[in-house]
């Protein structure tokens, strides 16, 4: 088999005293945190798209990479390099799983029935190359977002052509994911959306949106799937106004048509940003609800209101979001998919390898900080003493619901002075500082 | 009684010609737009807040504005001239309706139960004032976020003495507010969201608002109050994380409670663009979930990232707003709102009435387009047209649901190339300014 | 000669009351406004790369617009082609002036000498084309940002031997462009920025930036080129930091280079409000500082964070950017390029039509409605009164100049109250509103 | 003397392993860093507004911290009230500078002569603790911007009595800071900039503001003040428009005016952020115009759009501030003041130490750690080979000016295929992230 990456051997731990740029400083996949190793917690996954297929294109500009495994006329050929490539890359960098769209793993041929044809060819070599590396899939997914036909959205297309199409395409790729083992499969909106609301019919979109969202669950049952279903929420791209904006809108919208049973989320940091709030916002949302499904790994500029998928190297981001995953029990069948991408200057293919072991390394500190957070309870007992009023008395009883708007009038009636106290947000930056600085 | 404006006379229609500025040129409240004169298609309605008690303050700077009746030291007296005002105001600009937070109507006393007390004097007022010039209450709400004791929160405080305080604030609001014929009560989440996670319990916090608004139904039901329950969206402003973000959040919010059939939307355009939405897609969302309460009329500055609460000019806005209301056939026992206050630099008192000419002006020539818009069938043909897939045959057919995945991909199989029709945004936004700029 | 829009035939104005799509409204080419024709006044040109080379590929997705003049496989004929579709496309829409890159024209060969060559071949086919119709080149421009050798930017690339590069191109471009008549030679500064400050030596990049554009200077001056030489400002895309942030950016980095003499602005209004700015405001500050140059009429989304180049339909954009245009005298050199782009969903032949009639049409009403409050003074008369105290007094002296700290501490010294008055901006902005809406 | 804070005793350092909150784990003043102690690198000053005034309003709600030292009703106790409480706290906390504007040492009374005839007696108490402590002024400044006078501006207000007005402050707040010693005097535009370009005349008012500025030249020279003049850029608040936008802007202006000999820049992080920049950005491009002056050491919220100035706590804005600080070769006359105010949910007096020993340390932490990436020329030696073709060859030769647009494009002729090197974005952030996390 051709190698790819000739001049990189396996990368491996050196611990953080290594100057070593091509080793891992932190990330330690057998070290052994709170009771499991760290590949368990972090159930790392290479994105086949930005991984294997993106070359650097932006708006500005035509591709910087040339990826030796994309040079290939023919699309199974070509397919079969950049699996190959992936499969040489995940085994180097030391990665238990994968993530793809249907149209990464092969192009797509002139008719359906084609490209179907062509990607049973492409899952046959996956898999023997799963079998050979042990390498698993997180989850697939569906593109209906890039061809033209799905210019004005798939689900939600004003075209009933169109809603078929993705339909068609979902139903295949499902049916790949299941036969590949995949854990979960996503729903990402893509097109999903509107531009402006003088050509559109929101509410027949919203309800084909639901339907869709339905057929997919049918099925999950129909063919015995066994992985989670997931909804991947991003705001405002590529259209304007993304149904999926959010968790939080999400969730209201599974909740209307009865689907919150089925569905969990993807929750990715770059999304969360651009819909204005905090990863760890999301992610604590995704918990309480119990819809953490899976984690999309990467982060986004403040200062840029785009999706610009950097790979994840703030340490803050990556300490809340394990502290929260931490408080869920883990991912479940969710892992953390780096949905992130060399910068369009980072052309090299070594840049790949240095660009993950920054993202695994950042995680897996993110980890060991969270979870001696976690340990020593920092954030909880102070929570805790916070809220201690609603453990007793007329706390108590609100939570109870023992008490209704008289009754807390006639207590408020007879209630001294109220005492606050303060919320310490500074002290405790500083604790979580702290724990950062002097991580061992 | 004393007269607080003057040298202003009642402000009159004058019509498009007029170079008066002190006097409408759109809004001729008896003129009738498709069966209903203006004034009861838009409904507006004075802010006690931004008209009456504020001066003008920022973080910047104290007050510019000195109105003649906050110039009292006694809190009832005070409270009457400002009344007085108020209702010399409404008449003479020719407003129906107001709207109030508990704490504009009298300052907050020692005890809540003087505060209490005094309300219920100044409210014999208002009532007299009400009988006496036949204008109404569009709503009333509570202030439970000016005072201290909501530094962290109302009903999500961590304090559950807080929490009853809120409880005991709303019912007496409650009461005030049925006793004057109140047409909406509107709960904003004011300090209902968090600031950092490091000290937040966000589930015990969500599940608390939750129980809070049940207790709003239930004591509405108790006191027989007849008017609609509204929720005001808004992000990010005075906390970080506001919990009732946007529309999609709240619906999502209220779902999970079980609360979706007991509350409307009070839908703020400011809030909106904060939220990163246009203000007609809120508006959109709540007509096509059946949740379009009120509205309050105002506009944010695009470049600004705060509530900066103008008065709302932008005539496109309120074009698209009229839409989605004539869509919905009117507001109900909603109306408009004008949340907004003079610029601090327009600080004389005749600003106030510039500054409400310019907003009813701007939304009944918004009206008296929209409805030629609606009347001529200018987007719904459009749209009609871009659908109509779904109409007949495989679009039909999903929209009734006799299909699924198995039937979509088989007809896909047979289905020769799909053909879509462009979106057309360049020429309706053309028609949308012909529409505007040609207003008869 | 092949006929690219052969449905289509030339668009002609019909005024206000037509329900035509496919003609002007507003834009009567020669109907004279202040002793000039509207076509004198705006100067409108088209966009060779939006209009003629994108097809509609976003960072979701690929091209949705197939059309018939880029279906060719050598690049002179394809040049040709698209220099043909172009003036058809100008002749039918009545546009007097274009403008391009310099890999617009023709796709970039195999070598500097190879494309310089092709380059010769095209400027000839589209000299003749401009003598045939009339049409005037408005600027031209170079494209260093998309071939991947400019990924690390061009004059302020890392690389000496990208800078030659550049400076390659843009000695040829200028000299094509002064060949053509060319009445502006525009600098955007591309990927003239910096990702991160932890690669870069940006003292470095500043002075090389500097040296390059006084070469520019300096090759105008050798050539003879009489056209104006202009600075596009833009900031954060592609990379994060442009350089060439905004207007106030590049003022200050000319003056501190002394090359504030030999440059004039090319305003966007995208580029503006992406800098935080309203359009206005560049447009203004450009005029005080006697550079306003040239004009790229477009408009962004305010809810979007990155440059959509939407053709302009806001009326009050085009109403305030007139108004600057009409008080700096005119564009002189300078025009309003259309650097705009069809929505992907607007993806027909016929949309390029309806883009522009809506472009266009804006800007003719927008320039009418300035006219008038610039005839009328309103804004002009306001301003006078609200700064009298210039004129006369201590505002005389401190005008010009006779006064420091210690007779202006003594001034106030014997000062009695101060006396401000309103700004009214809700009132100004009611006017202009009615200028819009009753617009003759 | 009253202490007003008597539960609180001096802060100590006590190291990385301290579990005390109220202790420093980083800052250890007289620990020495390069040759200089910490202390001097870090010039650590106390914010006189933030810290003993502001007492946690917000546009949403009243004060809910109640300090001992502003419950005075008279102004001169209450003045020295707060004098004493700073100084205390100053002492307690170790800083050995403080800042501020002339109207946060004293309360303005009703003639600028008696609030002047105020400010020499509370000069005389300060001057008097300054003896007593050892403590320092780092500069001092004018608030001419709260008052109603100045609600248009002071030096671009349309009104000349206000320009005089604030002249007058001015001179006597510079003549306060010479007799305190004070090493800086700082110029932030408060109020200079516009809301509407309808109702301003934006060429007078820059020209105002330029011949404002002459005068502070003038008079500082005439009183022999040795300190620097400082400007702090700020975009968009409490203006929309702020003239002083950022560095790059204010720049430009004094180099129009002939003023930037004389003015430094104050940089303020969150103002950095809230201009669409890197608070890294602004430093390095002040240190590169040789214009490093001093630094407001505070943090945005980047998902907030309004100046939330908070208590520094991010270590990663605190190491790349402090690597441009060192690479200037320190602040020279300017230090770091904290321009930062605790939360309104911190209200307690003790966060007042809280939020201080987290800035402090941060900062003590970022100055460590920038200091190893200094001495390890972890980005020089990066950038060095980055940027090595202009130390050679047709690099040296543009850089030396031996080189025209002819010459370049005779070389690239017979240039080879062009070689770029990767960025190497992500290594740099791995690596910048193991200097954080294992610094010793």
């Amino acid at each position: 088999m051709k190698e790819y990456f000739p001049e990189i051997k396996e990368i491996k731990y050196e611990g953080p005293e290594s100057k070593n740029v091509m080793a891992f400083k932190y990330y330690n996949k057998d070290e052994v945190i709170g009771g499991k190793p760290m590949r368990e917690h972090l159930k790392f996954a290479m994105s086949y798209w930005h991984t294997l297929k993106a070359q650097g294109l932006d708006m500005f500009g035509g591709d910087t990479m040339d990826r030796a495994w994309n040079r290939y006329d023919d699309a199974l050929e070509q397919a079969k390099a950049r699996a190959d490539a992936g499969f040489e890359f995940m085994q180097k960098i030391g990665m238990d799983y994968f993530c793809f769209h249907d149209r990464d793993i092969i192009n797509e041929a002139m008719t359906l029935k084609e490209t179907n044809r062509l990607l049973d060819e492409i899952v046959d070599h996956l898999e023997g190359l799963m079998k050979k590396t042990g390498i698993k899939l997180l989850w697939g997914t569906t593109n209906a977002f890039s061809h033209p036909r799905f210019l004005h959205g798939g689900a939600t297309a004003p075209n009933a052509d169109v809603f078929a199409y993705a339909a068609a395409q979902v139903k295949k790729a499902m049916e790949i994911t299941k036969r590949l083992g995949g854990e979960n499969y996503v729903l990402w909106g893509g097109r999903e959306g509107y531009e402006t609301l003088l050509n559109t019919k929101s509410d027949l979109e919203y309800d084909n949106f639901a339907r869709f969202l339905q057929m997919v669950v049918d099925y999950k049952e129909k063919i015995g799937f066994e992985g989670q279903l997931l909804i991947e929420p991003k705001p405002k791209e590529p259209t304007k106004h993304q149904y999926d904006f959010d968790t939080a809108t999400v969730l209201g919208f599974l909740r209307k048509y009865n689907l919150d049973k089925h569905y969990k989320m993807n929750i990715e940091a770059n999304h969360a940003t651009l819909a204005g709030h905090t990863f760890q916002h999301e992610l604590n949302l995704a918990r309480i609800n119990n819809v953490m499904g899976s984690i999309d790994a990467n982060q986004g500029d403040m200062l840029l209101g785009w999706d610009t998928d950097q790979f994840p190297t703030n340490i803050y981001d990556a300490v809340l979001a394990m502290y929260e995953v931490i408080k869920n029990n883990g991912l479940g069948k969710g892992g953390l998919n780096f949905d992130a991408k060399v910068r369009r200057g980072s052309f090299e293919d070594k840049d790949l390898f240095l660009a993950y072991i920054a993202g695994m390394d950042t995680f897996a500190k993110g980890l060991t900080i969270a979870y001696r957070l976690y340990e020593d309870k920092v954030f909880e007992d102070f929570q805790d003493k916070r809220y201690e009023s609603y453990k007793t008395g007329i706390g108590k009883d609100i939570v109870e619901g023992k008490v209704g708007f008289e009754e807390l009038a006639e207590y408020v009636e007879n209630l001294a002075e109220i005492k606050n106290t303060s919320g310490r947000q500074e002290m405790l930056e500083s604790i979580l500082n702290s724990y950062i600085l002097e991580a061992k």
